[in-house]
Order: structure tokens, then sequence, then C-alpha cells
């Protein structure tokens, strides 16, 4: 099974796929594009592209590639985002002067950092702060990246766990080039539509899944740059797109949308 | 006039507080949450935070930081990000072997570099990429990053708005120690609420608006971690707080929602 991901080796995306595949041979991309083509092509049977993380939104960039690139979406994974300290293989925590790692991960590690009394050094991406390590073989600076990353570069977790917020979790969605086999009653359906923006549109839109006892689990607006009065909505919803209602529902939503575009009908997942 | 913000001198935020305010004082802050304690404590007068970017998304991190400091919103500022090719003085873009910037610049861009022929290096930082250029003094390399970084650096804008999505643009808030002067038919509201999760709650909680004909320029929704069946959600409405209508429809709105609260009301802004 190979499945593609953006980043480097050690990503969080290249954990995400470790957990959720049981022997698959990851193929790393540097930009997201990259990784529809790969599946697209043929060249990665599916891909794991993140779509949503609990403190740093949704990816609208994601969200345009579906649509562009027309790949169903196969499935849903949340990753737990745990941050480890990264350091040598025998260094301790009492050594370290520097700790170094993509600017966001600092961030979210801010409190922890402080009370370890070190200087910080942002780096492009985590998995290569980890990297860096091993050349430089100096045990007063650690990393901050995935427990995956110090495993692949043959360092040593100091701490995992260190972000200041626990729920920090990233939603990814799988991509193939068929619709995988669902159980209606288990199913999850992600769809996109615009509407004309008029004050009340949006109240009608969503009466469609209101008058159904349709269950949505998640609505987003986005406005169209060059188009200030017309809006893009995500919305997933709980059920197949083969049951009654939902189709009943999506046809309703039909009269009104401009556009309107199933993403895909895939196995529902639960929050870590 | 002192505004904080997030990043380096030259980053895009800093950008936009120098299209927002004539004779800015900047005070870079290496955290948004020392942009929040900066506005908190007096240091700076206001604060400028990136809320959401039209390919990137929302940024929830801050969205937190807004309920956790309670600094009302005074004002919004929407910035087209327009990436520029930078050079040393003189450079030409056919001398060009690499360019370095942000994974998430070059990726904007990718078409374009693609383009060039040339190879990308990926930095942590926009601004950081053309401050490089000056100690390297290297002809041959050039970064990407915005006009403000360009000048700021002495360097040379070789082509500007290269990124290959024109819809990109990123919209800020400025957060004060004391809400705003508004003039009540231009005026936007944020608001932030959760719901439990039933069918039909979100389109029980949005009738409050669709009754009272209030137009809704924005709508996500935010699963809480550890909180399976409970959503945060944020809605931007038009129209001002004092109003009898936007009175009635949160007092209304409050009687289903687990927490309600007005981050701000401010001038509305236009997409550039």
């Amino acid at each position: 099974m190979k499945v593609a991901f953006q980043g480097e080796p050690g990503a969080y995306s290249e954990q995400a796929i470790f957990e959720r595949w049981q022997t698959p041979e990851t193929l790393p991309c540097e930009t997201f594009d990259a990784v529809f083509e790969a599946v697209a092509s043929g060249q990665a049977q599916a891909g794991l592209i993140p779509i949503e993380n609990s403190l740093a939104g949704s990816i609208h960039q994601n969200y345009d590639l579906l649509l562009r690139y027309q790949l169903p979406i196969a499935g849903e994974h949340f990753l737990r985002v745990r941050h480890c300290l990264i350091g040598l293989p025998g260094a301790s925590k009492d050594q370290l002067r520097r700790v170094r790692s993509h600017p966001q991960a600092l961030g979210q590690c801010a409190a922890y950092l402080r009370s370890l009394n070190v200087k910080t050094e942002p780096v492009y991406d985590t998995a290569g702060s980890v990297k860096l390590l091993q050349t430089e073989n100096d045990p007063s600076v650690a990393a901050i990246a995935s427990r995956r990353a110090a495993n692949l570069y043959g360092m040593e977790i100091l701490e995992e766990g260190i972000e200041d917020n626990p729920e920090n979790y990233t939603r990814f969605l799988e991509i193939r080039l068929t619709p995988p086999d669902i159980v209606v009653e288990d199913a999850k359906t992600s769809i996109v539509f615009t509407l004309k923006n008029s004050p009340g549109a949006l109240f009608k839109a969503l009466s469609v899944f209101a008058l159904r006892d349709i269950d949505l689990t998640k609505i987003e607006s986005r406005p169209l740059a060059g188009k200030p009065w017309e809006y893009l909505f995500y919305v997933d919803f709980l059920g197949a797109t083969q049951t009654e209602s939902a189709r009943r529902a999506l046809s309703h939503l039909e009269e009104s949308a401009l556009l309107l575009r199933v993403l895909g009908c895939y196995p529902r997942a639960r929050l870590p």
C-alpha cells in the first residue's frame, strides 16, 4: 500500500499514515498538489491530506484541490498532535541550551519551553529540525517533532506531550481514485456549495437538513474574493448519499445552490 | 501610534499595519500571545492579528486568544497578499539559480517558479529570507516576501504579484483596550457561541438572525476536542449590537446557547 503525503519523512502527516495503515509505503511530496497528482496518476494508491487542525483551522487550499481534481474522499482520520522534545541519544533535559522547530510547534509549546529556560530557534519544518540534530551531534540542542521523526533519525524522546494545549488534533482526509465501500449507518458525507448572499439564504439552505433531522458535523463559510456577494460553504453531515433522506435533502438544496458538489461519502471516524 | 504584530520586521502583518495607519510605530512579537499581552499591558496602543486567509483558512488560535484576553475587536483590515520576487540591487531574473522563502509562499508561487527554472529552498519566514540575501550578497539567489521586506532590507523587487492564485488575501483584526466608535449603518459584529449538538440546533440558532433579516458574513463550526457533542460557532453579522434587532437576536440566541460572547462590534471593511 503506497500512500502519498505532503512534507518530509517524519512529518505529522506521515505519522498519521502509520496510524491508519499496518505496513504502508509512504511517498513524501513537496506540495499538496503533488499529493493529488500522485493519486490521480496511480503513482500512489491513496493520499492523506490534512483538512483541519483544532488550533490552526481548516486548510482551504485542500478544499480547492478536492474540487479541482475530483478525487473522492475515501475516509477520515484524526491525529492527536503530541509534540515530542527530541535530543541526541543519552542527552538530558538539564544540559539543553537551545530548542529548534517550526515556529508553530514552538508556539504550541511556549509555556513548556519557558519552564526549560532554553533559547528557541525557528526552522521551516518539524522533521527537518530532528535531521539537523543528527548532523550537528551537539547534546545541548533539542528539536520538537513527532515520535516518528525521532525514530526515523535514531534520536531520543526526552519528553512526549509537551504541548501547552492538549486539545490539539488534526483531521486528515484519505483520497483515492474510486469511492470506498461504506456502511450506511456509519457514514459521513462532505459537500461544497455556493449561495447568492441574501439575508436568510444560508438559513433556507440549512433547512433542507433540519427538516429531515440530518445532523451536521461541520459548517464553514468562505467568502469568494472577486465575487463579493458569493460565498462557498463546506458542510459535513452524518449519513450516506444513497439514503432517501440525504438524496432528497441534496436535491432540495440544488434548487437554491449556484453550485453543489459531493466531495465524498465515507466511513465516519471519531475524535480521539 | 504603536501597533504590535506577530512576526519579523517585513512580515505581511507589518505590511498590513503600514496600509492601515499613516505613520505607525510597529512592535514585532514572537507569538500571538505576546501581541495580546502588549495591548493588554499598554505597551502597544493596538495589535493587528490575522484571523483568516482565503487559501489557508481561519486561525482558531486567535479566536481562543480573543476569548481569553477579552480585548475588544476594534476593526478589520483586508490585505491582498502580493508575493514579490526579491533580489540584490542590480540582479536580474536570468541569473537566478535558487529562490528561498517560507514553504507556504513557495507553494503559492509554484507555477511561476517552475517557469523560472530555479531550485527552491524552504526557510521558516518570508521576511527572514530577504534578510539572508543581504548577508550573503549572491546575485543568483532570490527571496519571496512582501514589498515592505524588500524596502526594509534595501533589496530590489524583480517582479511583483507572482502568486499563482490572485484570490489570496488575509483578513486582520485590530485589537485594543477599549471598543471603537462606530457608525451603526456600517458596523459588523463578531460573536462566538456553543450549542449542544442535536439535529437542528444550529438551524434554530440561525433562525434568530434569519427571522430579523440580519445578514451573516461568516459562519464556522469548530468541534471541541474532549467534548465530542459540543461545537463552537463563530458568526459575523452586519449590524451593530445596539440596534433593536441585533439586541433581540442575541437575547433570543442566549436561550439556546451554552455560551455566548460578543468579541466586538466595529466598522466594517470591504474585500479589496
